[in-house]
């Protein structure tokens, strides 16, 4: 196991009617005025904006409101956020919504402390300071309430940067499945893709010795298994939705991921198809994962194996371990398209065409030198090749 | 699932040397002037003291000692460590050693800033104020590390009582796994019997519908399984030493018990032999835990199986649950007699004619009404069945 350093201190509020805590802990956390932050108009028609300004107006705070964020946040609403922030003297941002809202209200609370363009801090420079962010969750998926990550879609070329900090981790986030009942079956089934493809990036790894965290991964990824087929059959299953938002926070808070390598290649290689397509990532990592999986497996077959028995029943073979895997990766295929994602890059709107432009963007784009790391090292070819298998 | 909040917001530095990391975080985290609070000559003769002293004062952090600390901590060192630390104007109580140190150290941290017998707040009073709490831990054992408990035993009358408060919580913690290589096997054991107890008290729930925290306590519990008899082996085995440390963290922060009742009778029963026979808390729960089981596990036969079947690997059999329970029980009492656990309360230094004293001071000691509520309800005569089991 690696030397790590973990620090979680988001406070959860979880259960039914927990938004009206939202003016609470926004005292409770420092903010006095509120930019709250978020999507279309779901949020607005649900009626959660009204309860949660009802919230924040009890506890006497302030709140200005900018609304319109889209999936795959861009960097021009977050510019117009910091603009907001800086006029109205804003001392907290709230994002209502799922990863979008929050990974937007993330970069305009550094951004709006920051005395430059808060490209900048997608680009490499390290954030210093930030406001302080919380979150009202409405769609499990991103993990991005309970992480200090945000990644932002930069209009000028469409392109995708993430960046990390401990500054921008939320100081509370608000998790009321009741919140998630009302998703589309397509969005809460990205999101099961997502939430079980971040358990998977921390545990293609190539650390030894990290029984405690692969058990916990696999345990996670049964849940997910064992939940989501609930949600798809039944939206109004608040107990499903409870398990599977709770296990879309561990995956991603990384209690389950310290002190081993990690992979996240599916997801740079998602990225760029989310991107250029405008696709869900979820969508989009349900068509990247198995098409990686079934191109590195080589690379450690053992822990492959582990994964398919451990995690999808497939009874073990010393004889043939590749049968074994891919026996795992037809099931965890057929799940997602149980599930309802999709399978090839058509259904998500790409090209086959494309290709050559995905992968050159994927290797060189963002000051990259040709090769993307991480489980394994691969080129520009390896990276084709993946795409290829998507067809 | 039941509503809950959670806030776990201790940094942890974990890893080879991280103590050398004392004084930064005591820095970090606001202190100037350190109480560094311990046990017996162990830290002292291994050189830990003093390596944490050198990292305090590289900090220009001042620093006075107070030793001493026995297991199942007493109030009288807690009275002294708060006349202590009123005198010096310390503002920082640092614990060096495993639960025992960090729960006297809490008891000091909150003592020291009330008007009145500390000991009124492990008597219901609700703490309100506490100085911050940091540690180096040198047993995976009690998750005190990561939690916001601290159990005191009463001198006058030698009995035990616990206070949690978040107030309390550790600031940070150090886990080293390289500092529990010297502990003798009988103390590793007795840690590993306490974390794998403190996750089975999380399991044994009457909330329905708890698929991802069941999920997780079974993978940890699994990893529990196979690391711990790797360190009894081999003491010097880091990485098994590093999957328990973590493991023992991640049983007692409550990621994996929020949303659901939660049972601790095996606790409290367990509080009673170590209180009179001053026994180890992690050997007189391999004593309590199984009898426990064997007696209470008809309540819901369906949830003891999940954990025979999952846990232990026994083979369902739906004809009869008992026999399934009842060789996961043999099990894991198979599990403690191979890590060197005693069996009986014979081995803990018990006696069978203390059972009325012990199951009357269960049920009615620290203001109870007869009765021990969690999983089930027990009455006094069904505490004394308890514990003729353990004869």
């Amino acid at each position: 196991m690696d030397n790590f350093s973990f620090y979680s201190p988001t406070y959860f509020a979880f259960g039914k009617e927990a938004e009206k805590r939202a003016g609470e802990l926004v005292r409770r956390f420092g903010g006095s005025k509120v930019l709250l932050h978020y999507g279309g108009s779901s949020a607005k028609k649900s009626g959660l904006i009204d309860r949660i300004k009802e919230s924040l107006a009890n506890e006497g705070i302030g709140c200005v409101e900018l609304g319109g964020v889209k999936p795959n946040p861009r960097s021009g609403l977050v510019y117009e956020g910091i603009d907001i922030v800086r006029k109205e003297g804003i001392d907290f941002i709230l994002a209502a919504g799922g990863g979008s809202s929050i990974d937007s209200a993330k970069a305009i609370a550094a951004g709006a402390l920051y005395d430059g363009d808060f490209w900048d801090l997608y680009s490499g420079t390290p954030i210093t300071q930030a406001l302080p962010v919380g979150t009202v969750l409405t769609i499990a998926a991103a993990g991005s309430e309970g992480s200090g990550d945000s990644v932002i879609t930069k209009e000028e070329g469409m392109f995708k940067r993430g960046t990390g900090s401990d500054l921008i981790r939320p100081k509370f986030s608000i998790l009321n499945p009741e919140l998630t009942q009302t998703l589309p079956p397509y969005q809460t089934a990205c999101g099961i893709t997502d939430i079980m493809a971040h358990l998977l990036e921390r545990y293609l790894t190539n650390t030894k010795d990290v029984v405690t965290t692969d058990r916990m991964i696999e345990g996670l990824l049964l849940a997910m298994i064992e939940e989501s087929p609930k949600v798809i059959a039944d939206p109004d299953d608040y107990e499903a939705r409870a398990n599977i938002m709770w296990a879309g926070m561990m995956a991603h808070n990384n209690s389950c991921g310290v002190g081993r390598s990690q992979d996240w290649i599916s997801h740079d290689i998602e990225h760029e198809l989310s991107a250029l397509y405008d696709c869900a990532h979820g969508a989009g990592l349900a068509v990247t994962f198995p098409a990686y999986l079934s191109y590195v497996y080589e690379h450690d077959t053992s822990r492959l194996v582990q994964w398919a028995t451990r995690v999808w029943g497939v009874e073990d073979d010393k004889e043939d371990p590749k049968a074994v895997i891919f026996e795992g990766i037809a099931r965890y295929r057929a799940f997602l398209r149980d599930i309802g994602m999709p399978q090839t890059l058509g259904e998500l709107g790409g090209n086959e065409q494309d290709i050559d432009k995905l992968a050159h963007t994927a290797c060189y784009g963002n000051g990259r030198d040709g090769y993307l790391r991480g489980f394994v090292e691969l080129n520009e070819d390896d990276i084709k090749q993946i795409y290829r298998l998507m067809i």
